[in-house]
């Protein structure tokens, strides 16, 4: 609201210092800076009132060394990062942009479906929380909504390299200012990033085309990618979960990195120069990613090990999502597999665990087990490496496939 | 030397793939990760040989809880530190670069005199260890090396907007292509940046030419200038390693936020769009600084608390010189009271201790103190609080100052 405050002062008067609302790049080192102090500021108040209000989330006695003196740390401290998400982006970032407003949505939908869960858990004593049906529901809503957002709405958009004597050069009457054969078109496009390819690019148009030209095929596909991708990666999130500082940390690398890759393909001067898909209006993005990299770090004040509150499924369902959104939202998701690494081995460790346990109780009569325990995190934990340097070395393995990820836009 | 190798390979061959270590983003991420790895590999290796050759650095007994436990603790891991930016740094960078060569200089000399210090501190049993004086000269000398390289050496120059009827402009014939009354010119300068100021920008000629214009009385300036910072900064960095993770963790956020500043000063197109400085050649750093950032982090595997190694001299000096280096020679020198604001409080915490207590005592006979205990991270823990969650919050009591150091570029 204040961006639109200042971009109102700086079109209807002169002061000094207004313009600099106009830059990007300002308002999302504002909206981290301000994200970090609202989380640390509100920390310690919310944390106080959690634990009053609660005697703490019931923890599974895992028989895992230090793991009862977690009993009586308060959870759903989720509502921190939400805040400190959800101040900043209000304040800072342009509230008209379509993908600024898909942002807000998933996070408030994702957050308010782990909110009730937890409330469920800690309030109602019901340790099952909401009831699995109605969590894949919510999920599911909040996916469709974000597909139909970035689908159908005409603000979303490519803009590309195309040859002069193309049909739609012709049409739109565009000039060849430079005389190279070649105007930068602005299309609706389902576009997406693909690494190791040829031009890095990928059409989900590709997977319809074929057999039919109508639009909501088309849709209909791009909503079962989006589905699939924000509960997955949401899931992901919730499983990594379970180690002080461990969901946060690894959240603030994938946030950091994606600020990274929506600045450049928000941007028509860095994207050209690094040979990126670019997207109009994404740029916007860098100002709630950047809030969102903030309310991670600022968390940590009060999550790092020994932690004095947990997110709770307030916290990691928001925090998958969102990172989901994101990634579509820029083109990148393709891209979430290596990015968001921890996420899915922690995913797999638990599949691959029940999976193996079923089937060999099935063939053998006697279940085993692949870890010591699932999720990967409590493998090492049993192994007897102390709880903080599996968190240290999860973030390191983050970083490392963060920097991998990054590599791969550059090798085609 | 893989570097000119493919650089050799692309102008004679016409292999695929090989074009691609024109680019310094992918060599830069070429060297985070190998670094990472270089780090992580042999680690285990030089820990188990250092815990062989020494009983582990005997430790003041501070009457801190938990600290007799890091009895036996192998030090000098800033081997590790130093193989993991030398290797990357020569098999990546370009080594006929000189800002490439003062930079490996500053690793070499510091990590060198850290080690010689630690050597007699462990081996010879003598807890001084190397005599402050040689300390203090072969800090100055590679100070005054440093200082010499890049106040000397024609490759040091910076390209500024200059307006064509300027003597420069019409001595250099330069064309003005945009016809907009400006030009481009390469010149050497003592030019430096400088937040909240006007155009950010400071030069150090200033300094001397109301008096004269001897390069020589403005050589003795800069050296002054670099010997200062130098010092400080590697004094600050030797300060802060007292707590597990502390320093490694402070000096990676430091540097990644050094390799954005290199990157876009050293990028004709970005720091023109961004309106910063424009070095030449200076964009070859970003490869060093991600070797050096991907040491650090890699660095953590074993150093995150509880610590399996500590850096020791030879890492804390080598740390402390290459930030202050590298903030010199991209001409950022002067955000180092803001970027490295946590080397600074600790330094502060120990000059400000030292000297309350001298003056309680000559005026009240007993000496009293301002913190429990200096430097500032034992005060916290001298409160309670435990290390891991004192080290966490430096951290991102660092980000927090990177980001307001990154802001500051927008602020003028």
């Amino acid at each position: 609201m204040l961006y639109h405050l200042f971009d109102h002062l700086q079109q209807t008067t002169d002061i000094p210092g207004v313009g600099l609302f106009q830059y990007i790049s300002f308002r999302a080192a504002a909206a981290a800076l301000l994200s970090l102090l609202v989380s640390i500021g509100i920390g310690r108040r919310i944390i106080e009132w959690l634990q009053l209000k609660q005697v703490g989330e019931v923890v599974r006695d895992l028989g895992l060394e230090g793991q009862m003196q977690k009993q009586g740390t308060p959870t759903m401290g989720g509502i921190i990062i939400l805040s400190a998400i959800l101040v900043p982006t209000l304040l800072l970032a342009d509230l008209t942009n379509v993908y600024i407003q898909c942002m807000l949505l998933v996070t408030v939908l994702l957050g308010g479906i782990g909110f009730i869960d937890d409330y469920i858990k800690v309030f109602k004593k019901n340790k099952e929380g909401l009831a699995g049906r109605f969590k894949v529901i919510g999920q599911v809503g909040a996916s469709l909504l974000v597909a139909t957002m970035l689908f159908w709405n005409p603000q979303v958009r490519v803009k590309e390299l195309t040859p002069v004597n193309s049909a739609d050069a012709i049409a739109q009457q565009l000039e060849d200012t430079d005389g190279d054969g070649w105007v930068r078109i602005e299309r609706r496009s389902q576009k997406t990033t693909i690494p190791f390819v040829k031009d890095n690019e990928f059409n989900y148009a590709w997977l319809t085309d074929w057999a039919t030209d109508s639009p909501w095929m088309r849709f209909a596909v791009f909503a079962l990618v989006v589905t699939f991708i924000v509960t997955a990666v949401s899931n992901g999130a919730n499983l990594t979960d379970g180690m002080d500082g461990l969901a946060t940390g690894t959240s603030a690398i994938i946030g950091l990195t994606l600020a990274i890759l929506a600045y450049v393909s928000g941007n028509a001067v860095f994207s050209d120069y690094l040979n990126v898909l670019f997207i109009p209006d994404s740029g916007e993005l860098v100002v709630f990613i950047s809030a969102f990299v903030g309310a991670c770090i600022g968390f940590l004040w009060y999550n790092a090990f020994p932690a004095q509150v947990f997110m709770g499924d307030t916290g990691s369902l928001a925090l998958g999502g969102i990172i989901a959104t994101f990634a579509i939202a820029i083109r990148k998701e393709l891209l979430i597999p290596v990015l968001c690494g921890i996420f899915l081995i922690e995913n797999l460790s638990v599949v691959l665990q029940v999976a193996w346990f079923r089937h060999t109780k099935r063939k053998e009569g006697e279940g085993r087990r692949i870890f010591r325990m699932a999720p990967l995190h409590h493998h090492y934990q049993k192994g007897g490496l102390p709880e903080s340097k599996i968190t240290a070395r999860f973030w390191i393995v983050g970083i490392l496939l963060a920097v991998i990820t990054i590599v791969t836009l550059k090798v085609r």
